[in-house]
């Protein structure tokens, strides 16, 4: 397979789950972030809204009721940046929009040898009473659904290869 | 900005609306494919299928009924490739697995100087009666639903950057 450096990028990301104390720099944030926002939405709407949270006690508070869903794991394998990426509930193609913002920075982040992942919980633990005082405490209103969130930092190690794609992925109609 | 060729196709994509003559050769047409399997899924479960319309009489009926819908417009822009994404609607995040695939396609494309767009009619255009006979005689079952579609070609022009980012795409909460 002849490949450039995108299709590598893209071929080579894989979702991390353990990560080593280095911080992301900010530099390096920013670009992750940046590349979001070039994401393609319907109609050019721009549904999403990327959030960053960089309140220390706030992203502990959302892990700490993470873990009170996953029994004592931490759904964000103790990622110091955690992104929440929010649409419109309303736009025409909320769920398309900021999965488009999520992988891009997912892409971003392996480009610059930053490990990603996507969590997806942050939705159901704003279900609680707790976790939707800490949604409007992040200033997101109630017009907004999380899409996804997408955790940052320095892999630990590569990890293998999760599972044979499945066979049927790519049918020709001929 | 500091940029590497990941972050600088990410940045440089755009949705193509007019193409040239030229096809897309097989080789380019499959690694732009395989760059769409790289996706994350939820779970992993791989819930996306990526369906390559390349029969000819099937691909214009799809076309005429789209055209049907649009007063004439054509909402494929003449593409040739038309790939459709779909996906298990009762698979944990159906939605979110196929856009994942798809801007993988986008930026792929890109990479090799080829243009993309996501089409987001062809749900519609399966509703009706005629168009839920060509979804069948595409093999699709009605376990899947249509995420999105991509169009590829050579673009006639690059298109102008279309409207500001909006502002409030990044917000920190610090």
């Amino acid at each position: 397979m002849s490949m450039n450096e995108t299709i590598q990028t893209i071929s080579t990301r894989r979702s991390y789950r353990e990560f080593t104390d280095k911080p992301v720099s900010t530099e390096n944030l920013n670009l992750i972030l940046q590349a979001g926002t070039f994401a393609p939405s319907a109609m050019n709407r721009q549904s999403a809204e990327i959030i960053v949270i960089k309140n220390e006690t706030k992203r502990e508070v959302l892990r700490a009721l993470g873990m009170k869903l996953f029994d004592g794991r931490d759904p964000f394998y103790g990622a110091k940046e955690i992104i929440l990426v929010a649409a419109l509930k309303d736009s025409k193609c909320p769920i398309q929009d900021g999965s488009c913002v999520l992988q891009n920075m997912f892409l971003a982040a392996e480009s610059l040898g930053i490990g990603s992942c996507w969590i997806n919980c942050v939705e159901d633990i704003f279900q609680s009473p707790e976790g939707l005082e800490l949604k409007h405490s992040l200033g997101i209103s109630d017009e907004l659904i999380i899409v996804g969130t997408c955790i940052l930092g320095y892999p630990k190690k590569y990890p293998e290869y999760p599972k044979k794609r499945k066979a049927q992925y790519i049918r020709f109609v001929k």
